[in-house]
C-alpha cells in the first residue's frame, strides 16, 4: 500500500506500483474512451445549439461550493450523498479551509446561490443554461453514477413569470430529441394545480397528498390493480379511489380534446381546477405557436415528479420505444428559487437532461449510430519510409485541414501494409496514400479501406474526388 | 450558524438563512456570468476543433481518481494542494470510501492511468484530447485559482515515437491562437538535449543541472546581470558562464540560420549535441511543411520548463505584446508516461491550455471583443399586451430559429418602451417589433436598439432583411 507523502513518491517513480485493479476508474466514476466521448460531445453541442437557440445563455459556476450552501435546503438523502472535500496531506498548523467546502450534487442550488450572488447584473426573467457534471456519493449500480453530466435549462423571473414561459421547454424538449434522432418520445406535460384541486375535492386532507401522488407515479409501472391496493392502504374509499382513476384515465383524441375533457369535468371540481385546465389550454396553444409536432407531446396528470419542490406545470420524457429507460428529460415550474438564501420571490420553471444515463443507456439498447463514434475524416499515410517524403505528407495532411477535414497522419517508421490496417482498425474509411512514383508526377491514391478500393487521381483534383464521396 | 445536518434543513427551508458574504463563490473558484461563460465556451470550441482538425480524439476520465493514482508520482508540493473527498455526514457504521477518492490536478496522471486500464482497445499512436476542470488547493491569487480549465493535447507511443510527431504540436498551437485572434504570438521551442549536452561540455556535474536551468529560466525576467551572479553562486567559473551565456545569446536571422549557427557550435562540443541540432532541423522541416507561418514561432535553448519531467523538445507560447501574461500554451517530449503504473516504455509529447487563466487575463487586459460576449442574435418583443397576440409572436420566434437564428422572445407584461429597454440593456442589437396593425398588414419592423432607428417590412422580407445585417 502506497502512502501519500511526498518523501516517498521519488524513490517509487522507477518501478511499476500500482496492482492492475486499481488502474480502472472507481466505481460509479466512468472512462469515456474515444467513440464515447465523442459522442457525448455531440450530444452536448446539439442540447447547447437548442439551448441557444431558445435565448438561453450559459453560466459557469464552480464544481465546489460551500458545504452550507448546498446542505440549506437538502433533504437528508441528499445530504447523506454529498461529498465534502479536504487536504489530503493538511499542513499540521494550518486550518484546513477546504473542510467547509464540497461538490456540488445538482446546478439547481448553484444557481439560486448565482442569482443571489449577481442580482444587480442579472436582467430577469433571466434564461441561463448549464452544463457539467455533478456528484452523488451514493451506491454505484446499474444506471447510477456518482458523476453525470446534467444539462439543466431554466427561466428565472422576478416576482412573476409569465406562464408561456413554460411552454418554450416543450419547443427546445423537442428540438433536442428530434436532432438527436433516437427515435420517437413523447413529452407528457402535467399540472400540480390539477391534482391538488382533485384531491380537495375528493376530502383528502393535505397531509397525505405527498403519499398519493407517489402511488399515483406508480401507475404505468404496475398497473391500476396494485395503485388501487396501494391507494385503499393510504385510507381512500372505493368511491375516491374510482373518482381519482376515472379522472387520471380520462383521454381525449389529442392535446386539445383532452383539455375539453378535462373542462368538462372542471365545474363539479372548483375553481382551482377550471384555473389549472385553462392554464394548460394557454400552454397549448404557445406550444403549437412554437411548430411544436402534435405527435411529441401529450397532457397527462399521473406525472407528479419532484414531490415537494414543483408547483405548476411539470415535464417528463420518454423514448416512445423504450419506455423502460425512463423519463431522459424532467422538469417544472417552482415558486421559489433563493427562498432559502434570500428574502425575495423568485419564480422560475426549468428541465433538466441526464446526459450520462441517457448516453450510456442508449449505447447498451444499441441505439447510437456507430459513425458518431467516427475519429477524424482522413488518415494520411507515410508510403514512403525515407524521412525525405514526409514534407509531402505533411503538406498533404495540412491541405486537407484548409479544408476544413480532420485529419490524422501516420508518422511512424511502418510499412504501408501495417498503417494501413492501422487505419481500418481505428475505422477510417479513406487513406491517403502517395508513392514515389505519385509524388513524382503530381499524383496521389484514395483508398476505400473497407472495400479496399483505390482510386489514382491527379493532386489538383484531391478536393473534388473528396466533396463526391 | 447553519449545521449541515438533515434535520434541520426542512424547518429552515422557509427563512433566509445565509450570510450575504456566504453567496459568493468560495475563494479560488469563480463564477462566469453569462458574457465570460459564452466566451469561454467559444475558446473552447475553437481549441477542440483544431484538436479534431489534426486528428486527435476525446477521452473522458472522472474528474475524481483513486489517491494512491494521483499520488504514486507526485512532487511533494503538488501533494499538498490535492482535495481528497471524504462523505459530508457518513453513516456511523458504515466505511466510508470516499476516503480513498481525490480530485485530480492535472489531465496526465489521468491519462496515465487511462492508457493501462485501456491498452488493449488502444491502438498507438494514441492522440487524445481531454479537456476539463482540474483542481489544485493552493492560496488562490491573482491568476492562481482552485479550479481551472485545462485543454490538454498529448500523442502517446508504445515503445518509440517518431520525432516529426512534435513538430504537429507547432501547427496545431498556431492554428489554435490565430483563430482565437488575440495578437502576433510566438512558440518557442527549445530541447532539453543540447542543454543538457553543453552543460556536460563546460564540464557541470548532472546534479547541478536542474538548478543552472532554474536560473537560465528567469533570464527573461531578471536580466543577463543577475542571471551571471546566480549561476556564479552555483559555482561556475567566469569561463564557464561566458561561454553558457554566448550559447544562450547565439540567434540568427530566422529559424534555418539560428539552427545553422547552432551547428557551427555543435562540432566543438560533441555527438549529443549535434544530434539534438539535427532533430531540431527535422522539426523545422516538417513545421515548415505543415505551413506554419514563420513569423510564429523561434528556436529559443532558454526554455527549460518541467524540470524532471520533459526530456525532448519543449514548447513555450507567448503573446508578443503582452508578455507579462507569461506561457499560455506549455509543453514538450517525455520519455514515458506510465512509467508508475506499468513496466512497458511509452514515450510522449504533449501541450497544455490554461484556459480559465488565458481567459481572466484576457479579459483584464480588456484584449477580448466584447462581442464574444452577445446573448442571443435576435430579441422579439411582445409588442402587444393582450394575449391573444401572443401566438403570432411565438411564431415569429420560431420562424427566426428555423432559420438558425438565436432568438429570445420576451413574455412577461411589460410596454413595449420596457421591453426594448430590458433589450438594449441585454446587449441585442436587433428587436423585432409587431404591432396589430402590423400584423393585420403582413408586416413586421426591426429596431436597430443602439441608434433607435427602426425599418418596417412585410413579413415575406424578414429573411432577405436579416441576410443584409
Amino acid at each position: 500500500m502506497l502512502h501519500s507523502s511526498a518523501s516517498t513518491s521519488f524513490c517509487l517513480s522507477f518501478m511499476p506500483i500500482i496492482a492492475k485493479n486499481l488502474l480502472t476508474s472507481p466505481s460509479g466514476f466512468i472512462d469515456f474512451p474515444p467513440p464515447i466521448a465523442k459522442t457525448l460531445e455531440h450530444f452536448l453541442q446539439i442540447i447547447r445549439k437548442h439551448y441557444e437557440l431558445h435565448g438561453f445563455i450559459p453560466i459557469e459556476t464552480p464544481l465546489v461550493e460551500r458545504s452550507e450552501i448546498l446542505t440549506a435546503k437538502a433533504s437528508g438523502e441528499i445530504t447523506n450523498q454529498m461529498y465534502g472535500l479536504r487536504l489530503l496531506n493538511p499542513h499540521p498548523k494550518a486550518t484546513d479551509d477546504s473542510k467547509d467546502l464540497a461538490l456540488r450534487f445538482d446546478h439547481t442550488i448553484p444557481l439560486a446561490r448565482f442569482v443571489c450572488a449577481h442580482l444587480r447584473e442579472i436582467k430577469f426573467p433571466f434564461r441561463r443554461y448549464a452544463i457539467g457534471p455533478v456528484f452523488r456519493g451514493e451506491k454505484a449500480k446499474e444506471g447510477r453514477y456518482r458523476q453525470f453530466i446534467q444539462a439543466d435549462i431554466d427561466t428565472i423571473g422576478e416576482g412573476e413569470l409569465n406562464l408561456a414561459h413554460d411552454a418554450e421547454f416543450v419547443s427546445i424538449i423537442s428540438g433536442i430529441f428530434h436532432e438527436l434522432n433516437i427515435g420517437p418520445f413523447t413529452i407528457r406535460i402535467g399540472h400540480r394545480k390539477l391534482l391538488n384541486a382533485y384531491f380537495s375535492y375528493l376530502g383528502i386532507p393535505n397531509d397525505n397528498h405527498p403519499q398519493i401522488l407517489q402511488a399515483i407515479d406508480k401507475l404505468e409501472k404496475i398497473g391500476q390493480k396494485e395503485v388501487r391496493s396501494l391507494l385503499s392502504k393510504l385510507h381512500l374509499s372505493n368511491s375516491q379511489i374510482d373518482k381519482l382513476l376515472s379522472l387520471l384515465m380520462t383521454s381525449g383524441r389529442d392535446a386539445a380534446h383532452y383539455l375539453d375533457s378535462l373542462k368538462h369535468v372542471a365545474t363539479e371540481i372548483g375553481e382551482s381546477f377550471t384555473q389549472g385546465v385553462l392554464e394548460l389550454r394557454l400552454i397549448l396553444q404557445c406550444i403549437q405557436s412554437l411548430r411544436v409536432p402534435e405527435s411529441c407531446y401529450a397532457f397527462d396528470l399521473t406525472i407528479a415528479r419532484g414531490l415537494d419542490y414543483y408547483t405548476g406545470v411539470v415535464f417528463e420524457t420518454r423514448l416512445n420505444n423504450y419506455p423502460e429507460l425512463g423519463s431522459i428529460a424532467s422538469g417544472g415550474r417552482y415558486d421559489n428559487l433563493t427562498e432559502v438564501y434570500m428574502d425575495k420571490k423568485m419564480p422560475g420553471v426549468g428541465i433538466s437532461i441526464g446526459v450520462t444515463r441517457l448516453l450510456l443507456r442508449l449505447l447498451k439498447a444499441g441505439l447510437l449510430p456507430e459513425s458518431l463514434g467516427a475519429t477524424a475524416n482522413m488518415f494520411v499515410t507515410t508510403a514512403e519510409s525515407d524521412p525525405s517524403y514526409l514534407t509531402h505528407y505533411l503538406a498533404y495532411a495540412h491541405e486537407l485541414r484548409e479544408y476544413g477535414i480532420p485529419t490524422e497522419i501516420y508518422l511512424q517508421p511502418k510499412s504501408l501494409a501495417k498503417q494501413l490496417e492501422y487505419a481500418h482498425k481505428r475505422g477510417f474509411t479513406y487513406a491517403l496514400i502517395a508513392t514515389a512514383k505519385h509524388l513524382k508526377e503530381n499524383k496521389l491514391a484514395i483508398r476505400h479501406l473497407p472495400s479496399g478500393r483505390q482510386k489514382e487521381l491527379a493532386h489538383h483534383q484531391l478536393m473534388e474526388a473528396l466533396n463526391s464521396f
